[in-house]
């Protein structure tokens, strides 16, 4: 069927819904990743219902037109990236709150809510949502659960996945279909609802989630800060800490190259060149306690230290650790990898982001949640296409992960962008049978199609 | 081919690890359901490697052979049965623990430890498994895994899905396959690792596991006792204590008519009839002050409590509920149900069993996992097979867990014993995609068919 074909029926039935602005087409090709699809879509679905997605799944499957779902697109994987031909489904005006129940610490959203907006909302009830991407004032719920979302919280509080009881998802043939339920338990049949977590919008559309919501922790949360002459030895106290049984709530790294050049960007003073930060937070009753059993693993394994006095002085040291991204874009384009390796592998991925910077040349300012072991080493380079050095170059990252146990993404998902690697990773036959899966939901292959595997030709 | 045959080519592959005598092939037709399978299999296969399980597999595909993989067969839904012409793999003498890591708070086990060993051996070390069903010191962690196993802790501690960081299944045709990895996070490609977990042995053998572990909770653990004149107070005290944000590691809710067993079973004094029990018990450094905060939401729910003096007193109380088993054994043969509801909804849960107990004119023991919303109603029969009315009893039971938002198995899982309510929760769509599913893993329909599924005739 012709594009024009398919963009009239879409348009009879979801009237204005549909979108063809030059500049909706265009936002549609790009995320947060640096990637731009080659050609803009046939349109964007503003999507304002379930009935909505259905129809257009429906119209989709009928004319084999593919349908990329989108939330916010911050993706850093390219997911949500729509081309020639496809339509780019929004998920972005569904963004209600739906119920928020107290007693069962239950909410039901819709996938379009940003995850900022939904924490304000819980807020007023003293209740908050653990899974806290730092993009999370401006990504949605849904995309946050299509992709696993991570975050700084979460060595503590648990990925996405821990967060969601069920989902409502509609298949690329326009079927509505419930996963899980309000109980926190159950086991009955295969657990479709977490093989939808972080499936990247190849399964089915998120268009409804049930998740769990907690009581605002009681007591202060307390901040410290300290510095270490190498990046091992920082990393080795970070891996003392979690293995002596303290669970800081946030506990973030920055090695010398990204300390300088946030430092740089917010105007402070150049820090002591070559020294390593790191940033420990902790929360509940005892923080105080905590942090100071912090500290005295800290200065045992060579770092200097101090607590903030207060939250406020707390939030500012954090905001350092905030201002990564920024300072990375005033650079030139940063492609921003996300390894993750068991933590006492900490030491040794930091060693091999050293070797690959010796042996490429280049400079690859990393920040890490060091309390789970996730890793983002930041390659900027100048102009609209990444370079094949730095491809080569994260190459090299990517298979040093995995020797060490780890994987070449921790929360940000493979989308167009690592699926080259993931045959590394998981082997020929287990991609195979991740295709069958997939084909189990989408035997047309019409739900974002050539994200997370290779395209077929 | 001939049983004979393939008895033949097992032998031949695996020596005296292929088992025939009657007393093992009449033990793997039963579980700890009550339910037995009409015929006893062709053999068992003790398997001692991976490469056994591998040898069993391929044999079993090339000859279309069912295969039922079994751990220590304690499970409640018959999903470890195994009838005429299938083989049955019991992984129970691959027991070894392979690595314990206290750094990563990571462990490797084969699938045949008992649960209750590999936690002696991880407090050597000052670790401990969350996981732990009442049977812990009876059932294997694979067939913990393979039923997403919950228990007394899962409330504050997760299920057993929140432990496992990755797999080595061996599918139907005998391929080894290698899920997740030793981070805590990772998101490549779908989450097959998760989706294994509560499978039920339909899709692959679980034949290692990497899982997490985790540091003795520092502090004393307080335990305390109240009762209360109706279920549903006691009911609403529990659901009160959760919305309070209160944490309680174990919160366990004794009906009257499981009460009055468990004392008679134990020899001790009758107690005030009507009087419905709970048991709660804190962990962490604030134990005491947490147990405090329950025992006053209690009073407030018209309860009467008392916090033990001790820790050795605490652990009196809390062996009352630990006798609900053997006490409903000395009855008669008790059909242990599983449903689960949001929290808030165990006030109407216990009323639909009220209920259910006037229409059907029997008495229904039930014990609650309060903190989770998963209830264990019991129905004891006499005789070898459970009685039609007891079915419709338990019929009426799974449909109102369900309208209430819940599910028919919180923890037990589908089997043979609950296949016929799985459409009732999930829909004729999703059983076909789950099927299909299915079928992605094991084509030939040979793992543990006739288990979750109806077979297909
Ligand atoms: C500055 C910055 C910081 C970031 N920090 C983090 C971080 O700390 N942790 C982290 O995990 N990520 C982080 N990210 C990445 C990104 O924000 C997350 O991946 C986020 O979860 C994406 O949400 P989104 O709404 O923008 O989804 P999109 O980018 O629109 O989509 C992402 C993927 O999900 C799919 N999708 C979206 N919505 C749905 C739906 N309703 N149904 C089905 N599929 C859907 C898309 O098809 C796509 O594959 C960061 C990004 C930026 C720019
Ligand atoms: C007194 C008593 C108390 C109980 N309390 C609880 C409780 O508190 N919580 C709870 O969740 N359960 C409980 N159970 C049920 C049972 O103990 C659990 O389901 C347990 O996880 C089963 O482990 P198993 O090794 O006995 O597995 P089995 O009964 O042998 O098998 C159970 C299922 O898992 C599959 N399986 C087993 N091993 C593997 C493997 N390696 N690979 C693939 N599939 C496999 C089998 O095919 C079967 O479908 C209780 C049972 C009893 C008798």
């Amino acid at each position: 069927m012709t594009s024009a074909r398919v963009l009239e029926r879409l348009t009879a039935a979801l009237g204005d819904r549909v979108v063809t602005s030059p500049d909706a087409l265009d936002e549609a090709r790009a995320d947060k990743s640096g990637h731009r699809s080659d050609a803009p879509p046939l349109a964007v679905v503003e999507a304002a219902s379930i009935d909505d997605v259905q129809q257009t799944l429906r119209i989709a499957t009928e004319t084999g037109t593919p349908v990329v779902p989108r939330g916010a697109g911050t993706g850093l994987a390219g997911g949500a990236i729509a081309s020639g031909g496809e339509i780019a489904l929004s998920l972005r005006s569904m963004d209600r709150v739906l119920e928020i129940d107290e007693n069962d610490l239950i909410a039901v959203v819709e996938p379009g809510i940003l995850n900022g907006e939904f924490g304000r909302i819980l807020a007023e009830r003293g209740l908050w949502f653990a899974p806290d991407p730092a993009s999370k004032e401006i990504s949605t719920v849904g995309g946050n659960i299509a992709t696993n979302a991570g975050g700084l919280l979460c060595a503590k509080y648990g990925v996405t996945r821990d967060a969601v009881l069920a989902l409502k998802i509609v298949l690329a043939d326009g079927t509505l279909m419930s996963l899980g339920h309000r109980s926190v338990k159950g086991v009955t049949g295969l657990d479709l609802t977490a093989l939808l977590v972080g499936s990247e919008g190849i399964l089915g559309v998120i268009v409804e989630a049930t998740v769990r919501v907690r009581r605002a922790v009681p007591g202060v949360v307390t901040t410290l800060a300290a510095t270490f002459p190498h990046v091992t030895d920082a990393a080795a106290a970070c891996s003392a800490i979690t293995a002596a049984g303290i669970q800081p709530a946030v506990m973030e790294l920055l090695e010398p190259t990204a300390l300088a050049a946030i430092h740089d960007y917010l105007g402070l003073e150049v820090p002591t060149p070559g020294r390593t930060q790191i940033m420990v937070q902790t929360d509940g009753p005892l923080s105080a306690d905590d942090a100071r059993a912090c500290l005295a693993i800290i200065e045992a394994n060579g770092g200097v230290g101090e607590v903030a006095a207060n939250e406020a002085d707390g939030e500012r040291l954090l905001s350092i650790r905030r201002a990564m991204h920024p300072a990375m874009e005033k650079l030139g384009h940063p492609l921003i990898e996300d390894v993750s390796v068991p933590r006492s592998a900490l030491v040794p991925m930091f060693e091999a982001i050293q070797e690959v910077e010796r042996e490429f040349g280049i400079s690859i300012p990393t920040v890490a949640h060091a309390g789970d072991g996730n890793l983002h080493p930041n390659f900027v380079y100048q102009g609209d296409e990444v370079p094949e050095v730095i491809w080569q170059a994260a190459d090299a990252l990517f298979l040093a992960a995995i020797r060490l146990g780890g994987t070449l993404t921790g929360e940000h998902g493979i989308g167009i962008l690592k699926r080259r690697w993931l045959e590394d990773e998981l082997g020929a036959e287990q991609v195979d049978l991740q295709r069958r899966i997939k084909a189990t939901f989408d035997p047309q292959g019409l739900l974002n199609p050539g994200k997370v595997f290779d395209p077929i030709v």
